[in-house]
């Protein structure tokens, strides 16, 4: 593990975690890797709410507390990665395919961070965007978003295996050939009928670590 | 069963199904109705898309022809009920938890017709309006939906056991104590991450049969 994510978690603990009671967890491998230094401290005082069963299996293993969807209002902090963040800070994320429940958790949150690797940060999205969809909405999703200049790649998990979320639905990868005005457009998607969660975060986080190598700076909004 | 709920569906029949192959249908007791009604003609040329189980048992035990989500982008006609319609022929639906998959069909189709009693269409909504959110945002929801002013009840089967949808979601009938601009409500109560869908349907449908009794009138918009 690079020593850069020992400060941030360390950074963290000190600065974030002392006064926190509930604290939601994204998905992903930097998750995990934070979520392992933080267990090292005391954190009896503290539930922690997994946002997939990759990140709960995780904090299982590392012997923390766990809470379900009843604390929720009452999360301090939320900490997750993202697979691209441009530069308003707007945010693509589902590739580990959360995206769902990272979003219910972030937009509860009084303060959520974001830890990326300093390839993540982009002038602007190429990554596409992950939009979870239930599966009797897939044909019609896919002349919906075909309207809006999508071009929706179902995801599988094998050769013609559709992957399948802990939701039970279907996820489209879909690359934009150009973004205008990406909260519209959050918003757009969200609104065709059998759209479960949007890949898009717009509810801009407090705090961004970005990691570079050895070393990380934070940026705020 | 009533003349007129007979004399609707040899109207739907004679005007809107002779050139149909694909129709997609709504649920409840009303389109059970007429879709015993229409078995009675020779269907073998249509393929029908049930929006529910309710209405796939039904169709089913007319000896019905039937398709899957596959299809949906091909429908000609969808027919379906409503819980209320107001002065602008908007509607609450989802009274029997189709909502999700009702509002799918609804947005594909070439054609709506909607059938309902007299005493369904109102100047301003008084039923609550249903909405389907996912169970990791029960909590997260209600909060939100206090902010904008909804009373959230959530749906039961028997005392204290959640109704659950086809989909495995709850619903919250939620009031309103007053409506102002209902296609914003209906957008702004999609984008609460968590909420799969809304019983707001401000898409307005073509035809609309009202049943008055023995009688049926005929509003289009």
């Amino acid at each position: 593990m690079s020593q850069a994510i020992k400060n941030i978690a360390k950074d963290i603990i000190i600065n974030h975690l002392e006064k926190a009671t509930t604290v939601g967890l994204g998905s992903g491998s930097t998750v995990s890797l934070i979520l392992r230094e933080i267990s090292n401290i005391n954190c009896e005082h503290i539930e922690f709410i997994p946002s997939s069963l990759q990140i709960k299996i995780e904090a299982e293993t590392q012997g923390l507390r766990l809470a379900t969807e009843e604390k929720i209002p009452f999360i301090d902090l939320v900490f997750d990665g993202a697979d691209q963040i441009n530069s308003d800070l707007f945010m693509v994320k589902g590739g580990g395919g959360a995206l769902l429940r990272e979003k219910i958790l972030m937009r509860s949150s009084k303060k959520n961070i974001i830890i990326a690797d300093s390839n993540k940060f982009v002038n602007k999205f190429t990554h596409p965007v992950p939009i979870e969809v239930h599966y009797f909405a897939r044909s019609s999703f896919i002349n919906s978003i075909l309207e809006l200049g999508g071009n929706p790649v179902l995801r599988t998990i094998k050769k013609g295996y559709p992957y399948i979320t802990e939701n039970g639905n279907l996820i489209f990868d879909t690359s934009f050939e150009s973004f205008h005005n990406i909260k519209n457009m959050e918003q757009q998607l969200k609104l065709i009928p059998g759209v479960i969660e949007v890949g898009l975060f717009t509810h801009i986080a407090d705090i961004y670590y970005k990691l570079d190598q050895d070393e990380y700076s934070i940026i705020t909004k």
